[in-house]
């Protein structure tokens, strides 16, 4: 069994590797050679934690196990992250476990991955100028995975709080990118791409700011009752997602579908694209929206990835087990 | 973290310490302050594997978790178990892996000590006659473990093909009590304690065939459709189980209440016994009935007791994770 702790992942697995993985997996989902299992998800009763599991298997890459952890609110006044995640991963050919692997830089990463191939795929050749919606640790991630896929010439970003837009302006900076915190409204009618990662529970971004030809990439909403954009934006996009079952129940999705402006036949996996079964983009004046609601397929890709290249440059602690 | 490797849990893990574990997490389970969350068990498509997990928390042992692996048909041919397991334990305060222990004999210390705690618990003090059902790797276990409960003084088995016995009659050898192969009817005539341990899809042990008095522990009936006792004798008992939502879905009592025959209000926790708020066997002349179908909890219980052990006695190899 290989260990990669949670520290040596930040010098292993590029965004490179994370987008080719994530890429992948969601190839695997829309051939239907890779599925998810269902999702487990507990407010365990003890230090305010939400704890879970999110797991799967590509029967193409192999990959078989889970991701588990999750939320625990009091772990910052000890110095520790929030939000904590080990994947496991399992030998497809005897169920033997092969491999722990530290899982937070990696659900960064892959969340980032998402929305950096639905941005591949979907946004339009010319984009300029990228939007970014929300200020938190994960929009950082987001910024530098979606900045590679266009030759982006500026950046505009929105947050409910300015002033805590200051590390993305930072992080723009070092990818030598202009930046300009702005209004919703400007940001609407300047943006190309726009990513929202926020944690809401109404509509922030409107179907009025988006102007024609915008790709946007969702990736705050991974629960019931979350919502980033208004359910109109929504039903007047292309609609593709990572998952359909989870896109139409905890996604962004499930505002539309339950406003009955939205059906589910009419949400494509990004994984079609990828595939070549889905044309993508139709015109340079159709909204393209991705709804990445996060899957354990992309947990276990990027850890599957990590180990590949820990045993590779001898980082990998193996025990015999 | 804390890596305690299959091969060290034998030297590690005793009888006892698997009786202690596991009553003790069924008082917690009757007092809700543990519980079990919903079990994942998927047929992968690969190598006829079947995969899943089992996973909860015990807030008063602060065991939070899950058991993952499953069944690879395959691996017999490759010197491997079938039966593949690996316990994850997590830190309750923070979400931290902090152990990953081999789960094989620990699956099989923790199904045999339930039976061991329901005979402590249910069965007439003045038992003599142990009758065990079935002859499988698991059955061995069921015996050793039962036999220490009461002052057992003979041994009577039953399986299917009664030249398997065999690995039976060494083990009650061992242990000093006289073995003998039987029918049916002769085991139920004469036992006063019956373990089941079989994998079955109809009753073999019928109502007819149990004396007043007995107690019964079902520990082969794990998944909808599988039976081992007459339903009519499930209705018969006073039945007790590990854990109610799972008995009267995958568990013995799945059949009795499918008949109408037994309401789920009729089963009791074994753990209401251990915690005193039910007085378990009435009188000499009940059947009691223990169906223990394995929950989640019990293979976090003994998991965190052999990485306890493994640490004192200084086997647990220590990663920084």
């Amino acid at each position: 069994m290989y260990i990669v702790p949670e520290k040596e992942i930040a010098a292993l697995v590029t965004r490179q590797d994370s987008f080719d993985a994530v890429e992948k997996v969601f190839a695997s989902m829309a051939a239907k050679t890779a599925y998810n299992f269902p999702v487990i998800r507990e407010a365990i009763g003890h230090a305010d934690a939400l704890y879970g599991f999110k797991s799967g298997f590509d029967r193409q890459a192999l990959n078989l196990g889970l991701k588990s952890g999750g939320y625990w609110p009091g772990n910052m006044a000890k110095g520790l992250t929030n939000h904590q995640s080990t994947v496991f991963l399992f030998d497809a050919d005897t169920g033997k476990c092969n491999a722990v692997v530290g899982g937070n830089l990696l659900t960064a990463l892959r969340t980032a991955a998402a929305a950096a191939v639905s941005v591949a795929h979907l946004a339009r050749k010319d984009a300029r100028v990228l939007g970014i919606v929300g200020a938190g640790h994960q929009a950082t991630f987001q910024l530098r995975a979606v900045a590679e896929q266009r030759n982006f010439e500026r950046v505009v970003a929105w947050n409910r709080s300015p002033e805590k837009l200051a590390n993305l302006a930072a992080v723009a900076k070092e990818l030598g990118l202009p930046f300009q915190s702005v209004s919703l409204e400007e940001l609407g009618a300047q943006a190309d791409v726009i990513v929202t990662i926020i944690s809401s529970h109404e509509a922030v971004l409107k179907d009025i700011h988006v102007k024609p030809g915008t790709h946007i990439a969702c990736m705050g909403t991974d629960t019931k009752g979350k919502q980033e954009v208004e359910a109109a934006l929504v039903a007047r996009a292309t609609v593709f997602t990572d998952e359909i079952a989870q896109s139409v129940t905890i996604g962004e999705c499930q505002h539309a579908v339950a406003a009955g402006t939205l059906a589910q036949a009419d949400i494509a996996e990004l994984g079609a694209v990828i595939n070549g079964n889905h044309a993508g983009r139709s015109n340079d004046d159709e909204v393209t929206l991705f709804d990445g609601t996060g899957v354990g397929l992309q947990d276990l890709a990027v850890a599957s990835a990590a180990v590949e290249l820990a045993v590779l440059k001898g980082v990998a602690i193996e025990v015999a087990f």
